[in-house]
């Protein structure tokens, strides 16, 4: 394997990242619809419970390399992320 | 909209959050491959030019909802496990 390889894989590497960030921004946006529609519901945004559920399922499907432990951090990150922009929604939704 | 929708919603979610765990662990594949490389070409294995690239890179193909700032800290976070596999992998190959 020489530099060539190294091009090769860090493509793979830039290609994979873009993919990451179109998911993680698709996802916001499922999550920003269910904002809406547990806003019309009048149903608390925040759900311990679903969170958990969503955890586990991450566990049960986690094949590595990357250990549970980061899995978790890393989608605790996204999932803040997600409900921070639906907080910025509701907001916008009592100010109209 | 209705608890149909948000059962509908959520199942979409939960499949994102597979498809973003499955390409987290093929990228840290990937990034494992390259430690090899530089392994056996003896160069050093953290590159923060490398690093700054590849957010810069995310930042030009951010489209939103999350925030840049949010971005970068997720991948930091995923940057930083796939370094930290590369240095188990190292070690691992100073034994044999």
């Amino acid at each position: 394997m020489g530099l060539n390889d190294l091009e090769s894989l860090r493509g793979k590497v830039d290609e994979l990242n873009l993919e990451i960030l179109r998911l993680i921004n698709e996802r916001a946006e499922v999550v920003q619809e269910i904002g809406k529609v547990k806003e019309k519901q009048g149903v608390n945004r925040y759900d311990p419970l679903r969170e958990r559920h969503m955890l586990n399922l991450l566990k049960d499907n986690n094949n590595g390399p990357v250990p549970q432990s980061t899995v978790d951090h890393i989608f605790k990150e996204i999932f803040k992320t997600a409900l921070e922009l639906q907080e910025d929604d509701h907001r916008k939704a009592l100010l109209v």
